[in-house]
């Protein structure tokens, strides 16, 4: 491995890229290779034999490629299909669960946190486990919910609609009279409803898991002497090889809104 | 062929389930061999290419189980794939289309017709089209609208939902001032919101495309010598043999609520 080798994201299709986004914030220095299996998208909804064997291809795609990390930006092969990705690979790994559980802690001062996410994340428990592991002395109640519908209403662009408000509210309502003061936000599609949920859970800290990754994987990259070298010259975007498993019609403008510049030059590629 | 030989029915996943359940009304006496490609569902948002490759494989399989008869009882292959299952056999297909439009022609008295789908079935025209070229010389004028938030929200039991009601008022605006009196379902979860569409749009005569791609196979088998010898006994149910690219948790549920009676022994394969 080599410190000019790219980090390799995987998800199930385009939600991965919010991770991205995150990691491109924080490491504007490194290479990327992002890969969307977006002809089989969606996974929450999917039994965790098939997500683990679809995880496992993606894997394999992304060591094709001479990545230098793997990051599994996707919550609910975080979930239900880490052991898989490990099984794959000797490479150093992020996930989405681990770095939130250690944010939840500090973000929350009274102990109740909130998890939403896919219906296969939350049947899980893997938020729920790593926040109750990672606490230890400090006394803390996790509540979780299952939000299946937030998935397709980001991707339909209702982020701030009176369904999507009707909706997360009912979704919301396990939370009332638990005096949560954080939420992890278990699905990189549910930071595109940071507004809307912050409306509805005023003074709750929204935990965003990408973020925490991105942070995670500068803390994992500088400990294996693996950073990037910085030049002294300002660099916009970074250099990322795009690769997506389907390319429907809708994908650019869809893409745009998660990542927040366009994906350039997206290659379709078999898994 | 045999008489005795099953109908193979396939849809990306138990959407068409709804449409099994009409073949079971009119053929009683038929055995069946129905495959949902649920691992990979939904394909109404995936690109032409990716669906044609995936209906080959359903018909593949179908054809290794000596069915008599095709029916892709999936709108959006019946959409933009038909060609790509007509390549893979010479058995005689049954589609979601070509039925719908001589009943959408027959059901409307003004001319005026409104298709509703997913988002590939509308954009493919293909119900505009069949209905256009159907209608001949009775002047017709075919108003079409993507649903894409449909799929989900039947998905998650919202079918008599607030919500829905809000989305499906704005999906159905666009009928404002049409004065359409005949709405084709053109997806095969949409059935299961006919009290809710009855509602928002009075009057309007909504038309099933599994039903009217069921009576076709009536007509198709007979005329191939082709139907299942009927027994004087009371069958209540007939042999239906279940195959599904995956089990999620939540699949008997759903299932059933698409086939009005319980998915006996559903069997996992891979395709």
């Amino acid at each position: 491995m080599k410190k000019s080798d790219p980090i390799g994201v995987f998800d199930s299709g385009i939600g991965g890229l919010s991770a991205l986004k995150q990691f491109v914030r924080f490491l504007p220095y490194e290479r990327y290779v992002y890969l969307g299996d977006t002809a089989r998208v969606p996974y929450g909804n999917k039994s965790e034999t098939t997500v683990k064997k679809y995880a496992k291809e993606c894997v394999d795609f992304l060591l094709d490629k001479k990545v230098k990390l793997i990051t599994a930006a996707c919550n609910t092969v975080s979930s239900v299909a880490l052991d898989a990705v490990k099984e794959a690979t000797d490479l150093p790994i992020i996930d989405m669960i681990s770095p939130v559980a250690g944010a939840a802690l500090r973000a929350s001062q009274n102990g109740n946190i909130g998890v939403i996410g896919t219906r296969a994340t939350i049947k899980s428990g893997s938020y729920k486990k790593a926040i109750e592991n990672f606490s230890q002395d400090k006394k803390t109640t996790v509540f979780s919910k299952e939000c299946p519908l937030f998935v397709p209403l980001v991707e339909e662009g209702y982020t701030n609609h009176r369904a999507s408000k009707i909706i997360a509210e009912e979704y919301l309502q396990t939370f009332k009279d638990k005096d949560i003061d954080a939420l992890a936000l278990g699905c990189t599609h549910y930071p595109l409803l940071k507004p809307l949920l912050s409306d509805l859970l005023p003074g709750v800290e929204l935990i965003d898991s990408g973020e925490h990754a991105a942070v995670q994987a500068v803390k994992l990259l500088a400990d294996n002497k693996l950073l990037a070298e910085e030049s002294n010259k300002f660099r916009k975007k970074p250099e990322i090889d795009f690769y997506f498993t389907d390319l429907p019609t809708t994908f650019g403008a869809l893409a745009e809104r998660f990542l927040g510049f366009p994906v350039d030059s997206p290659r379709l590629i078999n898994l």
